[in-house]
Parts: structure tokens; C-alpha cells; sequence
């Protein structure tokens, strides 16, 4: 039943296409929650049939520069088959994405500005969300997890006792900034949803899935409670809600938010 | 002699202030050789007198939301006096340059997606950046190098032997595709300087000025010659010359780019 409107969506012709690693939400998923929010119809190709990742494979593997499409180091890389731009970089595709959509322009238009901020909160969520790699990757991405343990012990620690803390009362802040300057508003920025919201409220669900003790000791703490509350009324969305219970939405795994329960914070 | 032009600025209302840590050049460089690049006068506060560095902490240091200006949470932060805006976030402040100054907007206009490029690159070079930073604080920014020694060398060997060239190899690709397209150019993007050159040029400079037997090295491999011929012609510019000759120009110290010999490939 949840994947009525996804089985609607196959139908039209997809207006970007979105080139990740298959199974997990990743990187990826910060650019599928955005086009979420647009409800624009969209390819996730490595995701719809086995031979997907190839057409990754073939953009990213590539050595020399034959062809019109730009060198790409790393997907995300988001592909746009009318216009035949390929760009790459998570910041790059939602920043992309936020000018060329209606849905997740910043208003009002008058303050043009607003922009830069979508964007900086944008980055800075991108940056915990980088961390919370590293606290089980400190040492190298190219090495095992059971390879670097110990300095990701060493890194969780650090992490959940000071970054968790820093990065969430920022966004608390924010919030509170935001409904400051427009009263009216639940969103981080001016008066309706960006790419702002949508990519805090991904980092945080991650950190959430990857330190759910943590993130229980901070709810009980009380102290922010504009930003849970602005996370939780998210989730509540029509949009958002279908998305998560549609197929569409992969589960957390052995991506970049991960659960290790050594590394959150010592369970009762 | 070299501070003639630093003097003749000095006089002219800045029309951008930098907010950023004394004394290094760090995240602060990538703006600072951006904004040299248009030949704009700006303000460094916390280099330009001893107390300026308080109207960081002033900003940073705000556990609230009093005020019109928007949380940040750390430097490099831009502010423009004129407009009232402040932002932070590297990436996002050299956007808002970019946006902003007629000297790093890409060319030709008939071609808007090359912003889309230009943004691309200086998010990658800003991943080395943080890479580069991570070789000698793998685990924690609170804690001392040398309380993360054993971490550093296994993370700076992977660094040297996988990521290093991995995205020079990427960048020398970047010189090669533009040239493929544009081929009258010596830049990165389109037909003139961006921010992409300002940014990438900075990251291969500190990388360089980190790991300066690993840089010989490739510089010696002779295979990623278009990316040091570019490198090289872009130092000689007029404008960075004279920059680089100046005491605006910080030297490399204990920031994000530092050279510990342990950390290199060995030399003889």
C-alpha cells in the first residue's frame, strides 16, 4: 500500500536522475529527501534494477576526459538528461536542486540572502554528518571498521561528549533564530521548507539510528526542545511520512550512519 | 617594498570583513585568496589589531539568538557591512563571492551550469583540506597531536598512498577536461578565474607545504604535469604574486596544513 504513490511516480518521466551506491542510504539519501520534497519524479538508478550501478561505474571510474560530462570524483553525482548536466558533491546537487526548484526556493524572494544561510546550515549538517562517518572510519575508509576500532573508540567518545552537543545546540539555535525572524514559521530558514530542513532533519534521523543513546539522553535533558520538536513535526509531513514508509527508503546499514552499540553511550 | 599595495588597501573602506583565527592561515586562506583575486579591499579583523579576534569570540561565543545576525558556528565568517549579512560556512562564503563579484563569476554566461562546476571543485578541494587536517587529528580537535600520534601515522600513510593522489589525479583531469572544451584557457572552469582556482590552488599549496616529499614525489612521476603546469602559471599571476610577497599572506604554522617529517615519505 505505501508504495502506491511510488508505483505513480514510476510512471511519469523522471526529470533528474540520481547515480549512488545501491542498498543504503548514504550520501544519496540527503539528495532523495530533497527531491522528495519537491515530489518531482526522479531515477534512482543503482536502485532500480541490478545492472544500475553500472551507469555509476562507468561516470566514476572513468580515467581520462572523453565525452561532455565533467570529471566526477564521487557520487552522489546527479544527472540531468534534458539539459545534460552531471554534477557531483552532496552541497553542490541540493544547492543545484534549490535553484532550479520552485518547491525549495527560500521565501520570501524579497531577501535574497536567505540563500546563503540554506546553504551554511546545509554544509554544517554535512560536516556531522562526516563525523558521524569518522567515528567508525577515523583511520581510513579504506580499512575495515574491526581494523580501527580502537580509534574509534577513542573518536565516539569525543564525539558523542562534544560534537553531538555543539552541532544540536546550533540547531537548536537555528530554530529559535528562525522563529524569531518569522513567527509564523516551522522551518530553519524564512518562511517555508529548503534544503536546509531537509538535510538537518536527514543528519539528525542518522545520528539519531547511530547513536540512539545519546540521542535519548538529550531528549530527556530537555534542553532542546525546539529542535526536536522541529524534527519530530517534519517527520509528520505528508510527504516525508510516505516517503519513509515507502520502498523508496532504504534502510540504515553499513553506510555512513552506522550503530555500533560500543561506540553510543552505555545502555541500562 | 611588497607591502606598498597592503597600505594603498588599507586606505579604501573594506567592503567585506573576514572574521577567522589570528596568526594561520587555515579555512581563512581560502577566502582570503579569493577576495585577493578581485582586488577587493577587505577587513582580516583578527590580523589587522590584538583585540580584533574579540569580535570572533563576539559572534561564536552567543549561546543565544539575540540580534539580527544568524548563528554561526565557526569561523571563517564573512560579514558585509553594507548589506548586514553574516556568514560562515568556506564553501558558502566563497558562493556568495562568487555570486557577488563580477571577477569570479564563470564565463561564458550563455553557460550557467559552469557555476554549478566551479562549486563543484571547491567542494572537493575543501575535502582534501579537511583530509589533509585529519592526517595529524584523526581522533579528536579537542586533543594534541601528539596525543594521536599512532593514529596520524596510520591515517597520513593512507592519505599519502590512496587519497593524496587520488585527488590530484582527479584535478589534473579537471585542467585536462576544461582545456578539452575551452581551449584557449588556463583555469579550471570556463574561459576566466573562479573561486575554483582560488580554492583548489590553496589546497595544493598547504598539501604541498604538509607533505612536501610526497608532492616531489608525483612532481617527479611526471604524470599529472597539466595540474602543476597550472599550479605553477597561476602562482606567477600578477595579483597572487604580489599577495604571496605581502604580510597579508600568514605563514604555515600549527593550522590545518602542517609538516611533521613523520608524517611525509621518507627522504634521503
Amino acid at each position: 500500500m505505501s508504495d502506491a504513490p511510488s508505483a505513480k511516480k514510476a510512471k511519469l518521466e523522471p526529470k533528474y536522475e540520481l547515480l549512488y551506491w545501491p542498498g543504503l542510504p548514504g550520501r544519496g539519501e540527503f539528495v532523495r529527501v530533497a527531491l522528495e520534497a519537491t515530489g518531482i519524479p526522479y531515477k534512482d538508478t543503482s536502485n532500480e534494477s541490478k545492472a544500475g550501478i553500472q551507469s555509476l561505474i562507468g561516470v566514476i571510474s572513468k580515467k581520462d576526459i572523453e565525452g561532455d560530462e565533467a570529471p566526477a570524483l564521487c557520487p552522489p553525482i546527479l544527472r540531468n538528461p534534458t539539459t545534460g548536466l552531471l554534477i557531483s558533491q552532496t552541497p553542490n546537487i541540493l544547492l543545484y536542486l534549490s535553484d532550479a526548484e520552485v518547491t525549495l526556493h527560500p521565501s520570501p524572494a524579497s531577501q535574497p540572502d536567505l540563500k546563503y544561510l540554506v546553504n551554511q546550515y546545509a554544509l554544517t549538517a554535512l560536516d556531522l554528518t562526516n563525523e558521524a562517518h569518522n567515528a567508525h572510519h577515523p583511520v581510513a575508509v579504506s580499512l575495515f571498521y574491526s581494523d580501527q576500532k580502537a580509534e574509534s573508540l577513542r573518536f565516539a567518545k569525543e564525539f558523542r561528549t562534544l560534537r553531538i552537543p555543539k552541532f544540536f545546540s546550533f540547531f537548536d539555535r537555528v530554530v529559535r533564530f528562525n522563529a524569531s525572524k518569522f513567527p509564523d514559521t516551522k522551518y530553519l530558514v524564512g518562511e517555508k521548507i529548503t534544503h536546509a530542513d531537509t538535510t538537518v532533519w536527514q543528519a539528525i534521523d542518522g545520528v539519531s539510528f547511530a547513536f540512539p543513546g545519546k540521542i535519548k539522553e538529550l531528549r530527556e535533558k530537555g534542553e532542546l526542545e525546539a529542535l526536536f520538536k522541529w524534527y519530530d513535526e517534519l517527520k509528520e509531513e505528508e510527504w516525508l511520512k510516505e516517503y519513509l514508509g515507502s520502498s523508496r527508503r532504504l534502510a540504515y546499514g553499513d553506510g555512513i550512519f552506522r550503530y555500533y552499540p560500543e561506540l553510543d553511550v552505555e545502555q541500562e
